[in-house]
């Protein structure tokens, strides 16, 4: 098999073209469930060599998305989410050899035990199968997605944005590369070979080839996909977190979080978006916080009562307390205590990552035992929700769901289970 | 709150109506995640009693519900499983006694590690929120899945058939009474007070009140839960089990495996509907088999090489290799050898359990790795798949999805967790 190419639409029966890739990735899970950690090791290296040789290449089909992505009117933080530079580059043959140099989940054992009718029963980890991953216009997700699906066991069905279908083509040819050379089935990622949009409404249909879709993106790209899969999905929500300063908080170290929180990087989704402080500390807290998210370039909408504090705060309407800004952008609102923080989080939490600054332990638990997030913790940067923060190595993204694995979803996270049970002859009373 | 009536179709605003009941379940399991060990099992031992004290009342309702649908003419398994009598009402109760006998998960802690940064994680153990349940004609459903629920700090909201409607509503008030002796929200376990069928398509999309629906019946329900819900769905598929007789079977392991696998009982979902059989002992273990199936009724549908071994063996169709029988009836195949069996049910199968029968520790070896279920037996029943024989307790089903937990699913399997994070003010260089 070749590389597929990108058909136009026209020239392609969508329905069919997206079965004979199903048979494809059905054979190469298979394979790649029984795959040997070294070639699966040998395949993120060479493929991240791959990446490093044909940078020439990546860069120049990067070129030419992002021409078209700017003659199309696309700027900000798209355009730079889109667009890759020689330090991108290595970063992403880096991340291919971190995902090698992390311990294979398959065949671990996670648990046995003894029946008193002599049959032994033990829980053994083993890849999902197939995984559909959709995806939006950062190009690099074709490497992360690829090379933790390949590290642990499982085949990939990428679907990328059409703004940087061509990158994403390039860097997918480098993984191919890869898995050639170490052996391995080169079906065991493979792209969609057509950016008509049908092809999604297919692949959220293919029960028989696609055993788990991970849709990494936007909200509307999520929603849709959870409306519309008939395939179990694990999904990457937003990030609508929210830093809590309780009137038991320091305020040097509520200035230094609520700043590292909202201003370190806003366009990730462990950014903060909201700020809940204390009435009993507003007096003394939010104007030195505000101060230093204004000086940055912040813009800070609030509240009647956080307007009453500083002039330079201006009004936020409803909307802002259900925004993920991903932009220099902070709601703030002043609550009652603990209960008006946790209280309006439920409310409009989506459930990622949320944190307490106080220095008063019980206040703090009730925060962690009560907020409802897949991520809760104290006295620290909402920033640091991420699977390589957590040790837990590269990530796919971070799972707002209930099932299976809320957080940060790695190589360890990409595998499921079954039981596998030793007898000796016996039947059932 | 009393306990909801049963209203007719007509004098209720179904859409209205769920998500009072939804808002009302929200509650609950906020105070149900918080509720200690102690007050959950104190309300599992008094339903237990109660239902032991209204013995009376719940067989009269079973008695309408029993002869309601003898007129609509239902019959056979159907009739079996919605009957109640003295011994199933001494077994429900025992059975919310024993889960109440299990160890509490909440609050388990999962893992402890800590960062370079001196960041504190942890993963604890938490329930999953409000569980939607639609079940069939079981009434006894009612008190194993209220009480799975309860027990693990969930709010259920239940929707059984229709057919055992006044026995479930029985079962339901003893439940109610079980919350409500031990200071428990009465509204921890819910029934959809209407049967009209709109109600279920409501359910499907109450993302904001209901975190993960557990459909339990036949196919025609799971493939319309999988097909509708909009909310993440933990599915018990129907058990299209396979008993494999390998060329270094035992005839007599072989024999009494087979049998116990298809005839203990015929209507559970571990029991085994096809018999492949290597054709390598197919002159000397089939006909043996056979005869003890035959002679206890067992119908056996098999193919050519099937029948030219014994001919009380009728042809068998396609779509018996693809038919949860649940009856005396097996689909017998012959296949060559353990790569026949692993490609007839890669093919086949339902991922729920498959057992080889062998002496050959590396053809069983191979059975185990290589089959895609979620239980694989090596000389053992199929009818061991069931939560209780593996020492995991009661159990609402066996899922045989890939996401969360695969397998029999108990009072663990119905918890999720999240991240704790313990910070001293660290920020994210």
């Amino acid at each position: 098999m070749s590389v597929p190419s990108i058909a136009s639409d026209t020239d392609i029966d969508v329905q069919s073209a997206m079965t004979e890739l199903g048979e494809r990735a059905r054979a190469a899970a298979q394979a790649m469930a029984r795959a040997s950690t070294d070639a699966k090791n040998a395949a993120l290296r060479a493929a991240a060599a791959v990446i490093r040789a044909n940078s020439a290449d990546i860069l120049a089909a990067n070129a030419q998305d992002v021409a078209a992505a700017k003659q199309r009117g696309v700027k900000g933080s798209f355009l730079d989410r889109l667009m890759l530079d020689d330090k991108r580059i290595e970063s992403m043959a880096k991340g291919l050899e971190d995902v090698a140099a992390l311990a294979d989940p398959v065949g671990d054992v996670l648990g046995e035990w003894d029946r008193p009718n002599g049959l032994k029963i033990s829980r053994i980890r083993v890849p999902l199968g197939v995984i559909g991953i959709i995806y939006e216009s950062r190009p690099n997700v074709t490497a992360d997605a690829g090379g933790l699906c390949l590290k642990s066991g499982n085949a990939a069905i990428l679907r990328g944005g059409t703004e940087s279908a061509l990158t994403s083509r390039a860097i997918h040819t480098a993984l191919v590369e890869g898995l050639k050379a170490a052996g391995l089935p080169e079906a065991a990622i493979q792209m969609v070979p057509t950016q008509d949009r049908a092809a999604v409404g297919v692949m959220l249909r293919m029960v028989d080839y696609i055993d788990v879709i991970v849709p990494r993106g936007g909200r509307g790209l999520i929603e849709r996909v959870q409306q519309e899969s008939q395939i179990q999905v694990l999904a990457h929500l937003e990030g609508l977190c929210h830093v809590y300063v309780d009137r038991g908080a320091d305020l040097d170290m509520a200035r230094q979080i609520t700043f590292n929180a909202k201003m370190r990087r806003t366009g990730i989704c462990g950014a903060t978006e909201t700020l809940l402080i204390d009435k009993a500390v507003v007096n003394t807290h939010l104007e030195p916080i505000i101060d230093d998210l204004i000086k940055a370039g912040c813009e800070v909408r609030g509240d009647e009562a956080a307007q009453a504090i500083d002039d330079r705060v201006v009004p936020a309407d409803d909307a802002d307390w259900d925004t993920e800004f991903l932009d220099a952008i902070i709601a703030v609102k002043v609550v009652d205590g603990v209960d008006g923080a946790i209280d309006h989080i439920a409310h409009h939490n989506s459930r990622h990552t949320e944190s307490i600054v106080t220095e008063d332990s019980a206040t703090a638990e009730r925060f962690l035992n009560e907020v409802d997030s897949v991520i809760v913790m104290h006295n620290a940067s909402t920033q640091f929700a991420d699977g390589g923060e957590f040790g837990m190595g590269a990530e796919i993204g971070i799972s707002t769901g209930k099932l299976h694995s809320p957080g940060p979803v790695g190589v360890e996270q990409l595998t499921t289970f079954k039981y596998v049970v030793r007898g000796t002859g016996q039947t059932r009373p």
